[in-house]
């Protein structure tokens, strides 16, 4: 491996950079950073890596190149790069949804490049570069995402840079990406968000102190609530169709569930309420399971 | 204090027994559990206390009688020890809800005796004595339900004896206190049920391994979701009518999020995504955060 830029230097920006450094794996490292306050820190906290005030900087002095910025921010980057990448250039980004920035990179990347989007199944609702970890990716998921026009040459040296990133890598095309991490992952933080938006409206109107009482699960749906906004109105607007089929889904089951127990269903609200105990017992089963619940963010 | 009799030693009965025993605040505890598989247990792990087979046994004995057990199980156990019980008696139990108990005590219990609910905010998703924790109470809430014509004498004894447990005590009435859990406690764990569920219906109609990729959120969702099924209907089905509240509020919501979605409504979003910030920044202020999610439980 020679030199790694990496776009964004926020939570997974900075903990690539940390495991880079840490495991040798560039020779040189660069950083483009647009956060003024996020560049003081990098520098407050003395990380790996050279900041450079220009992306063509970092491009041309690369073989990798790993967006860590919001999806939002592709396009703009994108067509500010295209003129100095070359099909040499290995180019990967770590968003959490394919469908549509797939779209945006085929329409705006020079032809030519190749990109492969990588997705590793981290994070925090921290966001910021002073809550980067160097083993953030240990041991998680990295889905790469493999079509039938996919660089195999690309495709292979990724696998092998995620793996010495720490990661267990898996492959699959962005549609079944999409459709996988709507369910969960981005339906869940939805889902968290908008309990706390009706925890909010109740106590709006009750004027009750509920927050007092959040031990009850409140609180811990409160935690992912407070994960980063951009990121996530760009997972939730760029997986919309997907998002769309889940919450239908998802309403579709609370609404039988109100029934359930609105009439006193009994056998009813039994049989779903002891089914979803298998899901539990597989995931233990599959060692998916942690001490301590973390969201395991996307 | 002199004896307490624990009517169902389940994880919050057994907890209570150790607590009991070890900050020596009875002179003798008497327990009835009708579960065989769990009195053998109980045996095999040496739980302090003494095993009556007859609820009248344990009633006659004690001065302070705990409930323990599922809810639903509250009228049976309300008829069959009504002929041994004296206004003497300090009775509570550690339901999760509180406005259809009260209708069944009120309804069954025979005249002249005292009955105050109680609901410490603490459990597990696991169920059974050998989970029990003497330390299960401490610094948790525990909610004491007071009524106008609330025995006071009693209300004090309470009082003290779940401070004694190691519990901080609040007073509210059993409407208040319906309508607070229905939104911090009893939604949140219906949403997490009905998450799963959704998944396995996903799962189911596509096909795909989506455990494996669990740790995205969902696998956290699904801790709540292997919560005991006879505890939890009992509570949604006790708490119906601001369960019915709490879910339509959610709905109404998730609906709202379902178009800025579809419409890519930025300021929408960005504003719901914002706010629910707030809520998390309270929970820290007041100190009710911890530093792994336990999802508190009822």
């Amino acid at each position: 491996m020679k030199n790694i830029f990496i776009i964004g230097c926020g939570l997974l920006g900075s903990s690539l950079l940390r495991r880079i450094k840490k495991k040798k794996i560039a020779k040189k490292i660069y950083i483009y950073e647009k956060s003024k306050s996020n560049i003081s820190k990098i520098k407050k906290l003395k990380l790996p890596g050279t900041i450079v005030n220009k992306l063509q900087d970092g491009v041309v002095k690369s073989d990798l190149i790993i967006l860590c910025t919001p999806m939002s921010e592709y396009k703009n980057l994108i067509l500010k790069m295209n003129k100095f990448l070359s099909p040499k250039n290995i180019i990967t980004d770590v968003g959490s949804s394919k469908l549509e920035t797939s779209k945006i990179i085929k329409k705006f990347l020079k032809k030519g490049i190749f990109w492969i989007s990588s997705h590793p199944i981290t994070g925090s609702e921290v966001s910021g570069p002073e809550y980067g970890k160097q083993d953030l990716f240990k041991n998680k998921w990295c889905v790469l995402i493999k079509e039938k026009k996919t660089n195999k040459k690309h495709f292979i040296f990724l696998n092998k840079f995620w793996k010495k990133i720490g990661s267990k890598v898996v492959s699959m095309t962005a549609v079944k990406h999409d459709k996988i991490f709507s369910i969960t992952s981005h339906l869940p933080h939805l889902i968290a968000y908008n309990l706390v938006k009706s925890a909010q409206d109740f106590e709006k109107k009750q004027n009750f102190d509920l927050i007092k009482f959040s031990a009850g699960g409140l609180r811990d749906f409160s935690r992912i609530a407070a994960s980063n906004e951009i990121m996530w109105r760009d997972i939730f607007f760029n997986n919309s169709q997907n998002m769309r089929v889940a919450i239908d889904l998802f309403i579709k089951n609370l609404n039988s569930f109100k029934n359930d127990i609105h009439s006193k269903n009994n056998r009813s609200i039994l049989k779903k309420l002891v089914q979803t105990k298998k899901v539990r017992t597989k995931i233990v089963k599959l060692k998916q399971d942690i001490d301590k619940p973390d969201f395991g963010r996307v």
